[in-house]
């Protein structure tokens, strides 16, 4: 005898996910929430908890099925902001105007409510030849050492994979349907010091000053023109972010200053590619002035595009059935999870109108919750059938 | 009845100086020693003190005399810097090997007492045909507000003149007659504050980074030839002496930063020529970058030089007659109050080897004192010839 299941409303399961309080690293009772509810519905799940931070991955079907579909996202928020400065509870989930307001809103548990809701309604109505995976994290928005990475760390360990995965964090800057992810440019932070020989202003010859030797490095690196765009990127960019040398005494010239610069960079290059260039300059300006620079670089993430093909082909006819909109397929935005997912299978993102993430006042219009569940649902029918 | 002095001991006057612990503002005992020693040597003294510091004026002659022949300098001194690093009382005066050791002991009590005792010997041995004049402060190593040039504002409220003037600040960087000067470069000092949009490093363009517009601007400065030297100058050099920001997030591209130059100059400018480059410089910048610059500049000095002629011909012989060196003219090093002194009348600046002034263990080579008091007896007594 086969039980008739009502379908999961995305709404509801939106509003009891904000009001569980699950700023970074807190899991404020998402996950265990989400872990009764997948449970129930028939998915075998696994709490995949690591420094403190909890995760959950949840199984339909068998592990290594030929066919495996993975969601990806997180339960996890940043903080409040300035609380006072809220119109609505910001874990209260309050409906105004066709609104739902609160802190993870559209940021991303209206995304999580509408995967998990289309992914039990699908298993249960048309159960696949395959398995559907969601891997849901509580550490995405801070350092992200201990979330997704786990995850596939486990997974890898376990004989866990996924054939594609779709993460769910908003990807349409103004109008639902718009935009879907393909790619993220990487990002690299270099930091230098520059030292010379102090000395008196009056005899600028008698010292060797750093901040000549630092004002011409990156002044070239300011101005070098690292590439001018590639078929799925923009043109890598470089900020400086800060110069400091903390020197009140305007008859010294000191003896050392400080430097940072920021390089969000496309698939033309690599972070080591980037690191080499960045180090062969300094010492270009240090052969030239025997100025030393201590060269400190971090790589938080390399560029990375899924090509356009199956999967994009996928998720965008999916997104032009129910919003009438064909997504253009952009590498735009900060890091996301799909950094770490792009290791393990290709990976695209789609999900609703980010404006208000992050804000003060988040709130997800209602409409969207429930067209995100529906394009989420065609995916899945879509890649199973 | 002609009363026969002893003439005065320029290194015993040296040493009851270095032993009025008068660091700036301090008065310390030295003026009120000299007020009492040219008195009873038949000056007409008064002392001229204003804003807390004391200076002493002191005459012999007729005020308004054709021929008055001048000597400026200070009794201040600069503090002791590490008191435990000093192997002699830097108050003490001792004679080791043939060297006094104290704070002052080259700039410039020993100056100090060389010039008051050539000029107290002069008038009591060949009483000239004009007057002699000494203009001594006790404010030259600080702001300098109240010192020299309270003595000359004193000096034209009251008809008091010098026809030439004698600085006898410590001139020769390492033998006894090398150098004298005849003329400073100019200082000025230029703070810039750049104001620009604030954002995020991944999205520069929707920013304008204040640091961009910084580093392209005081690149250009500092590489720029203001000049390559005048007949009496160096060339002027420029030095970056600070900038800063005090941004600590990678991911932000701050609103604003700030910068600092010190500028020496030469005859070829003036404080008001290199302001206007300056601000021309920054509105250039503005202009192609959108970045406001706020340019705020401090003129310290203005160059100045006493052509070579009758002056430093008189104190040049008097140099080659008693140390067998010709000095040369110069025109280099900081600041001295010569930079006041003229406005009123030619001035040039000779004394000492200064090698050790502003140090821990400060010293002066006894002999030297004896050898620059005959220098300014020297002086003297060709002047009024």
């Amino acid at each position: 005898m086969t039980q008739i299941h009502p379908p999961v409303d995305p709404v509801a399961l939106t509003a009891a996910l904000i009001r569980c309080p699950s700023v970074t690293p807190a899991e404020g009772g998402a996950l265990v929430l989400l872990e009764a509810l997948l449970t129930e519905a028939g998915f075998a799940c696994t709490r995949i908890d690591r420094g403190g931070i909890c995760n959950l991955f949840a199984r339909w079907g068998r592990a290594g099925a030929n066919r495996t579909f993975g969601f990806n996202g997180h339960t996890d928020v940043v903080p409040l902001g300035d609380v006072a400065a809220w119109t609505q509870d910001p874990f209260g989930a309050a409906v105004v105007d066709g609104f739902m307001y609160g802190r993870g809103a559209t940021d991303m548990k209206s995304g999580v409510a509408a995967f998990a809701a289309a992914a039990i309604d699908f298993v249960r109505n048309t159960p696949p030849d395959g398995a559907v995976v969601l891997a849901i994290t509580g550490d995405e928005e801070d350092v992200a050492l201990d979330g997704t990475v786990a995850l596939l760390d486990w997974m890898d360990a376990n004989n866990e994979a996924m054939s594609v995965c779709l993460v769910g964090e908003p990807t349409c800057p103004n109008v639902m349907g718009e935009m879907m992810k393909v790619g993220r440019r990487g990002s690299l932070t270099a930091h230098f010091v520059a030292r010379g020989v102090q000395g008196h202003s009056a005899y600028p010859h008698r010292a060797n000053n750093p901040l000549t030797a630092m004002v011409a490095l990156i002044d070239r690196l300011a101005r070098y023109e690292l590439d001018t765009g590639t078929d799925h990127f923009d043109a890598s960019t470089l900020a400086i972010t800060t110069i400091d040398t903390g020197n009140t005494a305007t008859n010294v010239i000191p003896a050392q200053c400080r430097a940072t610069v920021n390089i969000r960079f496309n698939d033309a290059h690599s972070g080591a590619s980037i690191s080499d260039w960045l180090r062969a300059q300094a010492g270009k300006t240090s052969a030239a002035t025997d100025v030393a620079f201590d060269v400190t670089i971090k790589v938080s993430g390399e560029s990375f595009v899924t090509p356009p093909g199956a999967l994009s082909d996928l998720v965008a006819a999916a997104v032009q059935a129910e919003t009438g909109i064909t997504p253009t397929l952009s590498t735009t935005g900060g890091t996301s999870d799909a950094r770490f997912v792009k290791d393990h299978c290709p990976v695209v993102e789609f999900g609703l109108v980010g404006k208000t993430m992050h804000q003060v006042d988040e709130r997800v219009e209602v409409a969207q919750i429930h067209q995100l569940k529906s394009i989420y649902t065609r995916i899945l029918t879509d890649y199973f059938a």
